[in-house]
């Protein structure tokens, strides 16, 4: 028998070593090269019309305690597949997503183990993503991943756009350096004091990791449909420019459970040498699992404001509600308290939300500080911090849940964890329920701060698990997710898009406490915005904050900069983030906010340049509406409008929002005209936009 | 204000010097100094009738990061105050316990901090209790524990009754040694496999520490009412003799977090020259809080069978259904897999044994691998390795439990959680419902191997809020639990009588994987007992496992011994877990199994020596009958009985279940006589034990 098997098993692998060599993209610009060396090691390299892309790079993992993973493998079968669909996202950029990739599938064993690993490459037009699955076999069942060890070895000293890797947080800005740069400007980097902060000790970034290549190629690395696995970083080797897997550790500095009939995420490269291209990438989404569920009726795009920002900016709101400090969820009575007379969530204020929302056409008020708790909500040490079912004394639920709903209107609901994820499972169920009876549909969830289950980190297996966990909980319940603080997104709102938004990044409320640069929304999309949908937060028209108080925070944008974030910006959630008194002093402007849409029949992406410009036009689903966005970094800057997407033979009212010829970010960010012109599908419009400034752009078909 | 303060200050740590320095118990048998030394550091000493007890003993914190908490202490007041009352357990040993103490209370302000703390001090006459109180103050909020630095300074070497320090298991064998001894022998004493260790690095042993004087002091040292705070395990230095706290850590080496307006668990000191009173103790139900619930009419005890030593002694009989080893619960169809022919919970095998329940007056049946997921039970890597309402295709849970009610039996639900708590802190409020539709009252619950938060211990703060978490959410459901691998239990019966029972020590089952000694029954009533019932599981008649197949273990105890644990080993949950086939083979002794009551009005030590002998009586609660309970150690001996427990000037008839003259625990643990004689109050029997043997009496009024 053993014999037999042998014969049998050299029989695939010649066959393997003359076949499975090779793998072309459909259009044939991308090459893969699969190959085992000498010592078993599989590895893979990829090129880009004949460019290097990725040089020869290994591949496998280093499991507990110490055990090679990753050489001494025999091929015992290697097979091909094409497939070429289309599918629709529930909510999306386009109506329609092609996917239309190559595959080969590797078939692995490791000698005297007998140990399997099945490898799985799939090369698209716009990239290449791989995998690894463990098959159920009889010598291997549950295992612990002390490393994985993919190897990206890029072919010279790029151009990147990183943030430091951090277990914790994605809140830092991003710097643009060479990859030879990076350790000489990590330390400076690093320089940002956040909630939750656990820096990788050796040189490390974080994914999606964008680089642009000496001779003009634009390359993304980051990864797709990351379920029950830990958060993936990029050691970065700054002699050889490798880039090499590093995953998140747990509590016990293990990195992944694995029980054999399982894979690992997507690793994902998307390429080309246009860098619009990378933008309209859909390869992450493809590579995710097709949604989970059969009704998706009730999974909408929300437009909103909130009692949110002015806690930001020194007004003096505060989420508490007293200044005790001695409260215990469960057994303080919050009605004996005396109340500090700041608390912003009170029903009064609340009202006049709804009401600002019901006159302007928004679907929804946020209002955050409403459940008892957040006196002791920067106390990291705590595990039950608050309650997610008992409101402060002066918000009352029922009231203004009647009150919102006589309106039209719906109050998101606000779950901010502090990280406590044990303390939140535990009341996920009746959180959840109470949210049913009182006519909730959608909750931002926050994970400020170190995690408890304590050691624990953001990016973490067990946290990635949690995540997913709230997603499919809300779902049961027709609930949609807004994840603040979470693991950077990997294109999981396609299988579950009741998860229609996170955060995950340094988002606008930096502005208020350290600022962005103005080449900050120009490095987002194509950084974080490759895995999914961000909760932004744009639309502050009062970008100076001293007119509140004692801050100096100055918004490093225009303010037609942060109307152009709506179209530049993707996402079915987006709110309008300044106080609606500023709202009412820039009545016309904020008419762009009020008619932008938030869901798409197809996007345009019509000029790109990480960390300097983007310019997008986006068809509104299911209308003849159009909407352009554009922005710059701190150079001032002509856009090329080309606006051949309209259709042909008609005429379009434009409406375009476009900074003055005074604007500057810096000391004229209120300077911008509206003007309105007529154009058709053959106009080119030459668009000067300020420093760190923007348009944005309305068009209807002309009646 | 500064100046007026100071000299406020001054004037009550003047009274305090003179006044505060003693306290007597109520019959003034115990003393107790406190004292601060010239360092401003709080420490007390104890003596029992002139012995000293606890030499001047430290008492204090050292807070994170290194700061003192324990020193420059100044006296701010010290109040005085005596308890005399009564209450009723709702299941207990006695049916009224007196509580009676009486309490010095020292305030105290550190220096430069101005952090305050208060020490209460209750002196009862079987001992002390202490505690800490962090009130609520200006300038502490949070703070997390480096480590508590409570002392106690112990006169001398004595002979302990010990188990090595481990953060996650109780269940070593004891040994007897002197302090002195502990360092040479704890090596020894550590080897033993089992499923999670994690032993302290320094010399250190578990409480309940019990220890004896040489000139014949009865000295145990535990902890009552532990809650938010993690348990307390005794540094032993055996030069000096000092034991000192040595709190579990967390999964950071944190080892509490605290909030001001708490306070620590009680430290307990109980002590009596009459080994005796250490048994009758209840000094740590005493300082624990009332019961929490107004109704406890649903708190009922239990004599129960199972499915379950079935599963021990190598008779092939499995929790899991199939061999299948790509189990994904909540994914994998257990219909269609294979079964393995072994599995123990199916219908017909659990309704034998609710026939066999009904048919012996038994009140419930406990069924162990009733639910999916058993084929990956030792995978300590899964976090998701059960599911807590679906079972196995083999077990009809509305069919059995139809059955069950016709029968008048309760099934006992079995939740493993493998120790991932938090998993089953997710599933945890379906689990109970689905309990509620399938009229189950109570659940084993079970935590086998590393716990999952990972790196979090069984005895850490967090795992101690997770125990009592379930009890109190089982409590909202009407459901009793009884928890095996928890942490030792310290009196919370009292505030949680649903937590009616719990293992946390070497119980039964290790009989069949490694053996108890002959005297293990008589130290555990002095240690592990000391914090309330448990569930020993007692009972076994066929001691020798050969029997069944190619085990070779023999239980280290005759069969009358089995009997007599009914009474020695209190406990409201009581399993005979004995195979049903060997209870129809000793149908005679068996009697006393399904007689013997497990709620009383009172009890009565007879005879107790720690290591050696215990002899207890126990009157059934709201009857006229009484049982009798006798054991002894690996030496035969004779128990002096005094009937006068009974009441005067009646008759009694006595059925004695005791060792026959050839009766060994080695080579004749099954024979025995039963004999009837008449008895009264003033009737003294010297009744012969076997080696490891015992003797059980049931008594009733001669009618």
């Amino acid at each position: 028998m053993k014999n037999n098997f042998l014969i049998y098993f050299y029989f695939f692998a010649f066959i393997s070593i003359v076949d499975a060599q090779e793998l072309k993209s459909p259009n044939g610009n991308l090459n893969l090269k699969f190959n085992l060396n000498t010592n078993g090691t599989p590895s893979y390299s990829l090129s880009y019309k004949q460019k290097e892309v990725i040089k020869e790079s290994k591949m496998g993992f280093v499991i507990k305690p110490n055990i090679s993973f990753n050489e001494n493998f025999k091929i015992t079968e290697t097979t091909f597949h094409t497939e070429n669909n289309t599918w629709e996202p529930v909510l999306g950029e386009q109506k329609t997503i092609n996917n239309h990739y190559n595959e080969m599938i590797v078939h692995l064993t490791q000698n005297k183990s007998q140990w399997k690993m099945t490898l799985y490459f799939r090369l698209f037009d716009d990239g290449l993503g791989f995998r690894y699955e463990f098959p159920v076999q009889d010598n291997l069942r549950h295992f612990i991943i002390q490393e994985e060890t993919s190897e990206f070895n890029l072919a010279g000293d790029h151009k990147t756009f990183w943030i430091p890797g951090d277990y914790d947080t994605n809140e830092y800005k991003y710097t643009t350096s060479k990859i030879s740069e990076i350790s000489k400007l990590i330390k400076e980097a690093s320089k940002e004091s956040l909630a939750a902060q656990s820096p990788i000790k050796n040189l490390a970034v974080q994914t999606p990791l964008m680089m642009k290549t000496e001779d003009g190629l634009y390359i993304n690395i980051h990864e797709a449909s990351l379920s029950n696995y830990p958060a993936m970083f990029l050691n970065i080797d700054d002699k050889t420019f490798t880039a090499s897997s590093h995953l998140t550790p747990d509590a016990v500095g293990n990195k992944g459970y694995i029980q054999t009939g399982s894979h690992t995420p997507w690793r994902t490269i998307v390429v080309s040498d246009d860098a619009r291209d990378i933008l309209a990438s859909k390869l992450i989404l493809n590579l995710n699992e097709p949604c989970a569920f059969e009704d998706t009726s009730w999974i909408k795009p929300v437009k909103y404001v909130g009692v949110w920002w002015e806690y930001f900016i020194g007004k003096g709101s505060t989420w508490a509600y007293s200044n005790n400090q001695d409260i215990v969820i469960g057994k303080t009575d919050f009605t004996k308290l005396k109340p500090n007379g700041t608390h912003g969530a009170n029903t009064k204020h609340v009202k006049e939300y709804i009401d600002f929302a019901a006159a302007n056409g928004f679907d929804a008020v946020l209002v955050e500080g409403w459940n008892e708790g957040w006196e002791d909500n920067t106390a990291f040490k705590k595990e039950r911090i608050y309650s997610f079912t008992k409101s402060y004394p002066d918000f009352d639920v029922k009231e203004l849940s009647q009150y919102a709903a006589q309106n039209g209107v719906k109050i998101i609901m606000h779950h901010e964890t502090t990280s406590s994820t044990a303390e939140y499972e535990r009341q996920l169920n009746d959180a959840f329920r109470f949210m049913d009876d009182n006519n909730y549909n959608a909750v931002k969830t926050g994970y400020v701060g170190p995690i408890i289950p304590r050691g624990e980190h953001h990016d973490g297996q067990t946290m990635v698990n949690h995540y997913t966990y709230v997603a499919q909980e809300a779902a049961k319940h027709h609930i949609m997710v807004d994840s603040h603080e979470a693991v950077r997104p990997t294109g999981l709102s396609r299988t579950y898009p009741n998860w229609f938004a996170q955060e995950s990044a340094r988002g606008t409320e930096f502005e208020s406490f350290g600022g962005n640069n103005p080449d900050h929304t120009t490095i987002l999309p194509f950084t974080r915005l490759m895995g999914g949908p961000m909760d932004y937060t744009p639309g502050i028209f009062q970008g100076d904050l001293s007119v509140y108080g004692t801050m100096k925070n100055k918004l490093s944008s225009t303010l037609t900069k942060q109307l152009a974030l709506y179209v530049t910006m993707y996402s079915p959630l987006q709110m309008a983030a300044d106080l609606p008194e500023n709202y009412m002093r820039f009545k016309d402007a904020f008419q762009f906010i009020k008619d932008v849409a938030l869901d798409w029949d197809n996007s345009y992406i019509l000029e790109a340049e990480p960390g300097d410009y983007i310019t997008i036009a986006r068809k509104a689903k299911g209308k003849q509406e159009w909407f352009v966005g554009g922005i710059t970094d701190e150079n001032p800057r002509t856009a090329m409008i080309d606006f051949s997407f309209l259709p042909k033979g008609k005429s379009y009212n434009a409406i375009i929002y476009e900074d003055d010829k005074e604007a500057h970010y810096l000391n004229k960010p209120q300077s911008y005209t509206i003007r309105k012109i007529i154009i058709n599908n053959k106009t080119k419009l030459k668009q000067p936009l300020a420093a760190s400034g923007g348009v944005a752009i309305s068009i209807k078909e002309k009646k």
